[in-house]
């Protein structure tokens, strides 16, 4: 047994059986010991970021973390945006990073770099192997960091004679803790602050805005007569008919600063005080009033559901009807030229029961989440992190971590060029995404962020900067390019007719939809 | 004047008067200085590996650092593998990228991420702005770095604050410092070596590689007896008819050392001792004999012209005919399926006078160098880093330094698939760029490579890691999305048909040859 033989051995023992990757030389040992331990699915990415977005995606549906397959610094730095957003979304991810054999870096090949530090900002965990015969405890303590709740960025650098050299034997990653229990204190702390009625919420984050703690959430704020309020962004909030549907904390500042104004308390489930996504001249970057008092009943990495289950012991809540359980609302489908709320009326009549939608519509989608509230039951991702470029890679992950659930991936034109080789993948694995883009051929949100940060009306320079028509992307070609069926719609009865089928058809298509 | 337009103005009184750029909304005060002080040409990569790939282009044709705009941390890491290559192709840059207002920082806002930390691995300098009023003289600190020869990775993180708060001046720049002067010792000691005769080689990288450099080691070596040799990668190689060819060290360890094993002492001119590209079992790193005496007679930072032509007085080889001029030689073009000899007649044939040819043909490509030694004279550029997707890119970047010149890229399917979104850009400058993809539909060299590591026969995963044609990828489709018009074929004479259209049509256009 070599040691690449040992770490894959080590890596689907612990239960680390999907590999998304984009090898090279250095990684060749690690893919031969693929073939010869068995055990773990590949899947293959064209660009290191697709990689590491579809890790995302899988343990945002899976729960469990993926491995990665990197080609040494370069390699991990095209993966590190998406690793970024991640880290962000408190995904796990066990990446593994080739690097050059030991004895090989001192002399500078052109691939040498300082790999480490180029894990260090976007990784919870980082280590060097050293020898081959420790490369499975390696591996081990990677699944354990990537396990740690509420899920960490795990990076193992692995110089590719740590990988052909003979390895002992493989191990086992200790199986996960369980998550901490919140102190009483802090139940009875959050229970005071709730009495106290509607100038207090209950913001919550992580897996808070999920099942079963939505639930809990609701009869606290049924019984409590509380506020109950999500973070802008989730990694994956359940949501439609049937569903707790907390209020959305704005992008915009001054919208986000309205909607928090009245507020004295916040009771802290899973999420962080409210901040600004940017900074603007002249406005908070804390959202909430300078007066209000932080109540933390849990931490991202606390046993969230217990915490609100015992919160809602306290306040008698137990059997208390939750509050806000919209009915499954169909509208009529819209016709006519798109528009925003039209837009969302398509997505709230078609949207299949238990549907994944990963949403990067960023300008274009603003008005969807609120719109979409009395859909069929399903999970809706964002991105944590804000880099663009996530949702494609994401989609990837999250269709192959839940097959026989349709994937809806939203897409601006402008963001689904940064990762859109995951449409090949999309394609050779046959996953049921549909992928829908929304062309407004420009960076529209840099127009109005412009105008927010001050910076005065847009010159010759600017407006270039933000426009995508000059060539226009012809998103059908970019599709059939990587092998995915698509088809072009510019009004909203064309665009609903084409969802529909879309969403009937197995594997993946996309939309372009044209604005 | 805020910090951006004193910033914007400091970069373009000191010569840095093109910026590549993917902005957002930390970087909008950048962009609206940009209009308001004018001076600078600004062109929009759509992925930031294009925007950096771009920067590393322009340098190499332009021989002066372009400024790239980037969007935070994230943003930078999309582009730090083609900043790799550039810096290891010693290209000088100036990396702007945007972060949150300083204040903004604490608050762990999505985007928020250690940007200098990002940077640090691929810099060679890395400052990050602390006021708007020393931002004008952090520019000029960043473009000298930039400048400081060989060339220089630098990088400027730029909190919003710092541009959008006020700034009392632009500055400028101080002139670089010229190149150092070679020791008369260096000359001396080197010329001793080539007294030697047939068992010394003159290693050339750099500069070395261009000419007038390159005659004065064609003239050198023809009255010493000495070998040429230049590195198996060049920023930027001058070669075809009339120019001295060094002999190029292969990839391939077994016919490098084959090649250098005679040799007993090497004269090195602005390039490091060989070695392996990777490592191998049961090979050496280093692809010289043990016994070979290096000695150098120029650092890539020293001014490698004076240095030659000092070596030649000194052998009296000042008036001595340079060896190796070989004459045009157009080979008839052939006709037949694809291979490489005939892939490398078409080039040698149909190659403009004066073209620059970006090469990232990886497997297919390793025929042409020697193919086409008597094309019409050109210049040739490979990557220094080896990090895949450096070709599109560069190609921009070179296009744009050289208005009137042919730029070809030589790209295989993988590889040109990182950085595709660069044939947008091609499109919207109307860049006059023939690229050629060649589709063996895999990841071809990665079978070499498997082999050559020892890992055995590929099963069935590493089979699929290496296959490209499930599904195939269409790269007249891909082209035509990014609005860049495209042509496939499959035999060599029309292959030379289509090349030569493509060479006389202006704009961009894109040739997928199947292999």
């Amino acid at each position: 047994m070599n040691g690449a033989e040992s770490l894959v051995r080590t890596l689907s023992d612990s239960g680390v059986d999907m590999c998304f990757t984009n090898p090279g030389t250095s990684e060749m040992h690690f893919v031969a010991a693929l073939d010869k331990q068995g055990g773990m699915r590949c899947v293959l990415g064209l660009f290191e970021g697709v990689v590491t977005g579809a890790a995302d995606g899988y343990y945002r549906m899976a729960g469990r973390p993926a491995a990665t397959l990197l080609h040494l610094g370069p390699g991990l730095g095209n993966g590190l945006a998406n690793l970024h957003n991640a880290r962000k979304a408190r995904s796990g991810i066990v990446n593994i990073v080739g690097d050059h054999a030991s004895y090989h870096i001192a002399h500078d090949a052109p691939l040498t770099s300082d790999v480490a530090g180029v894990a260090r900002p976007m990784s919870d965990w980082v280590r060097m192997a050293t020898s081959s015969r420790s490369v499975a405890a390696d591996g081990a303590a990677a699944v354990e960091a990537a396990r740690t709740a509420p899920g960490q960025v795990a990076t193992l650098i692995l110089p590719a004679d740590t990988a052909w050299e003979a390895a002992p034997a493989a191990t086992t990653a200790a199986a996960p803790a369980p998550r901490t229990r919140v102190a009483p204190e802090a139940v009875q702390a959050a229970a005071a602050a709730l009495r106290d009625g509607d100038t207090t919420a209950l913001l919550l984050g992580g897996l808070a805005v999920r099942e079963p703690a939505l639930t809990w959430a609701g009869r606290i704020a049924a019984r409590s007569g509380c506020r109950l309020i999500s973070e802008y962004n989730s990694a994956r909030l359940r949501r439609g008919a049937g569903h707790v549907a907390p209020q959305r904390v704005p992008y915009a500042v001054d919208s986000a600063v309205a909607m928090l104004k009245e507020l004295r308390q916040v009771v802290l489930v899973g999420a962080k005080p409210p901040v600004g996504f940017f900074a603007y001249p002249g406005k908070p970057s804390r959202l909430a009033p300078d007066d209000c008092r932080f109540t933390t009943l849990a931490r991202a990495e606390d046993d969230i559901v217990a915490a609100l289950e015992a919160l809602a012991d306290e306040l008698g809540a137990r059997s208390t009807p939750p509050a806000q359980v919209p009915e499954l609302e169909r509208p009529a489908l819209p016709q006519g030229r798109p528009s925003p709320e039209g837009i969302a009326a398509v997505l709230a009549a078609l949207l299949p029961e238990d549907a994944v939608v990963v949403d990067e519509s960023i300008s274009t989608g603003r008005a969807i989440p609120a719109l979409t509230r009395g859909a069929a039951p399903h999970d809706w991702l964002t991105s944590m992190g804000g880099s663009i470029g996530y949702g494609l890679p994401v989609a990837v992950g999250a269709a192959i971590a839940c097959p026989g659930r349709r994937v809806v991936a939203l897409e601006g034109d402008g963001s689904a060029m940064y990762t859109l080789q995951a449409l090949w993948t999309m394609a050779r694995e046959a996953l049921d995404v549909t992928v829908v883009v929304f062309a407004n051929r420009s960076y529209q949100i840099l127009r109005g962020e412009f105008d927010n940060v001050g910076a005065g009306r847009p010159g010759a320079v600017a407006s270039s900067m933000f426009s995508l028509d000059r060539p226009a992307l012809d998103w059908v070609s970019l599709a059939r390019g990587h092998g995915v069926a698509a088809v072009r719609c510019d009004d909203l009865g064309s665009f609903a007719a084409r969802f529909a089928a879309a969403l009937a058809a197995p594997g993946p298509s996309l939309i372009e939809l044209l604005l």
